[in-house]
């Protein structure tokens, strides 16, 4: 069990807005000591001088497909229903599990690379994906995306097998989406939600045709048929929610569901853009993602953060609109809390070490006006000098500690060849 | 007159879209060579193995406010018109040579770190300015700032000065705005263009209330009263460009002028959001710019690039609006002409060498499906491997050569608090 002093730090714990300028101690996965320093006959096994630079909660990626990166660069130029269906399920067909290791550990290195400590990953062949978490060291929570082209008939013996996996990887119940699964299979959703008293997460209202869609089919809104249907009884939440109705707004904060943003693949795509400052001025609970490389095309969480607040400015004529702290919250606590990673939410004594180090000594940290405000605004991957998950250093200096990265980019570029 | 050799290269030269495998060779300030590599006899001073990373022109930052470094993350709560006048122009007047010098020289480094080999700055202190750019090796052109609180009186010597003044630094006419020259000046400012021959640049339709504002002033748009008084008979361009009516397009397109993009501050001020599909649409000369860090709050035109490609599907509700590599060009070639950098535009022998090399081992850059989709899609400051202006490479694997960073930061920090 390891034990790291990270000294001479600026700690920002995001339990509020403060910075504390002391040491922040990690031994084994937790987190054991923030304040100024104090006297201790600890045997450590690493000892880091911070710089003044800022330590901080890992970014939390509340949404996305991380295999996705096949298609990164690959389809550009179709909306969202072409994308689907003409580029992206005849190529996705010939995944092959392999595929899916050597993608999905990308994405990781690209989470890792970008301050990201932990993501809500809606995919397929999960053993792989588990197995490149595990070896990557990032903290994986699944979404199953189960819808009438399979995965249903699976999904209660995936909630079981990945909830006792390993400790860096859990799952939680979810389907692709209302327009892509019957009732009977949303139904069995419902059941299995209240057999296990779990929440349930899906896509929502991500586009103005799969709103209209669901009227068409149901005569209400999805969010408003998949509450009737007791899928949120227990909890949950959508990703997207770009068309949101009011009511469909009182129900997610009635409920206390999460709405999961994706600023850079709704404009991508061309879906719309999701009205985030409505939900913050309801107190609605918010996380963000980055949805799939093929439709953003990084998986950048600081490029959403970013976007999140300037396009609710430009949405209401207002520089004012968003706080930029409700959007890093957003980003580090809700997307934890979001995924059921309760231990991650903040830094804080007792919880789980998953870290990251802004460098201050980049041009665009500077000067220190306000450094919440330069780390949303102004700061990209090239700020991120360390990102730590559960207590080990997997990125430091550009390099990663955990993948070996020219393996897997070796790799993915000649799978990338079986899918064209 | 140093010799680099480039070699292991896949070279974007931004002629095209095709990517040359082989070697870059430097002398002095200019490329001598492009092509498989061939026997020579030069004497190398430094042989560069580039790992078959990407070589491709530097961005050109077509319009900023270098010197407003200061206002970074300070009064992110204000739109335009009360941002200039509670927020700047009093910090402004504070402002002495020696803030200018430091503050321009943070944004040159941010600059650098970010690929951008040359600025069209629009500021003050213009001495300070450009001994920070000499200093740093950036290529600086000025585009001056006139207006009614001052710098008319000096225009046409600064024209002479600056255009003479060291083989780094140029200088183009222009004014602030409509909105605050008055028509006297900017009289004086179409007789300096006609004496001169000489092409002049302003901020143009930033916002709504600007264009009325005009409207009410003179009866017609900015671009058209700006057009009637000669201002643009031997070319230059306009700054924003966001509320452009078909008529004002039509000035711009048939007059040959550039349009220049500044999708971040437009989006963080509320000012609104350039269709910049039509001017691609209408075979416009576009370029694109960061504006002042005050009001974007980054200085990264890959985040530019990046934006103006979604942000145009997102107004169309088209995901294939905008061709990325149309943008890319707008960020290199087209920036170069715009400022008058006819040697920079693109990579070629005889150019000027402002080169800069893509990491293409960030998981961002793969897989390699498109690289120029990568580039414009997924790239940020961490893609940046090395920047090169004027035959010297300046930046380098997150190191600096030109510029003493920290000292930077410790004088920045120290100033800015004059100027609270």
């Amino acid at each position: 069990m390891a034990n790291i002093r990270f000294y001479n730090a600026r700690i920002l714990t995001m339990e509020d807005q403060n910075i504390i300028e002391g040491e922040l101690w990690v031994s084994g996965s937790k987190i054991t000591y923030i304040g100024e320093g104090k006297a201790n006959d600890i045997k450590w096994d690493s000892q880091i001088d911070c710089n003044r630079n800022i330590l901080m909660p890992g970014l939390k990626n509340a949404h996305t497909h991380s295999g996705m990166t096949f298609s990164r660069s690959l389809a550009d130029e179709y909306s969202l229903n072409d994308w689907l269906f003409k580029a992206i399920f005849p190529r996705e067909a010939k995944l092959t599990p392999e595929h899916i290791y050597w993608f999905t550990k990308l994405a990781y290195a690209e989470y890792l690379s970008g301050g990201i400590t932990a993501c809500f990953d809606m995919y397929f062949h999960l053993r792989e994906a588990a197995k490149a978490a595990v070896e990557s060291g990032i903290r994986l929570v699944f979404c199953d995306s189960a819808n009438d082209f399979g995965g249903i008939d699976e999904l209660e013996d995936n909630y079981n097998t990945y909830n006792s996996f390993d400790p860096l990887v859990s799952f939680k119940l979810g389907f692709h989406a209302e327009y892509t699964t019957s009732k009977k299979n949303m139904e069995y959703v419902s059941q299995l939600a209240h057999k296990y008293k779990a929440p349930v997460y899906t896509h929502i209202s991500e586009t103005r045709a799969e709103v209209e869609g669901c009227k068409d089919r149901y005569g209400v809104t999805p969010a408003v048929l998949l509450d009737r249907m007791g899928i949120f009884d227990f909890g949950g939440g959508g990703f997207h929610c770009v068309w949101f109705t009011d009511e469909d707004m009182e129900v997610f904060r009635s409920k206390g569901l999460w709405s999961v943003f994706n600023a850079c693949s709704n404009l991508k795509l061309a879906s719309g853009i999701a009205p985030v400052y409505k939900f913050i001025d309801s107190d609605m609970k918010i996380a963000i993602g980055t949805d799939g490389a093929g439709s953003n095309n990084s998986l950048s969480l600081i490029r959403e953060m970013y976007l999140d607040t300037v396009l609710s400015n430009s949405m209401t004529g207002n520089a004012a609109t968003v706080d930029p702290y409700k959007i890093l919250k957003a980003g580090t606590t809700g997307g934890a809390l979001c995924m059921g990673l309760d231990d991650s939410d903040v830094l804080a004594e007792g919880k789980k070490a998953d870290i990251i180090m802004i460098d201050m000594s980049r041009p665009s940290m500077q000067p220190e006006n306000n450094i919440i405000r330069n780390i949303v605004y102004s700061a990209d991957n090239s700020c991120i000098k360390m990102t730590m998950a559960d207590g080990k250093i997997l990125y430091e200096d550009g390099k990663f500690t955990s993948v070996d990265i020219e393996e897997v980019y070796r790799m993915c570029n000649r799978l990338q060849k079986d899918l064209v």
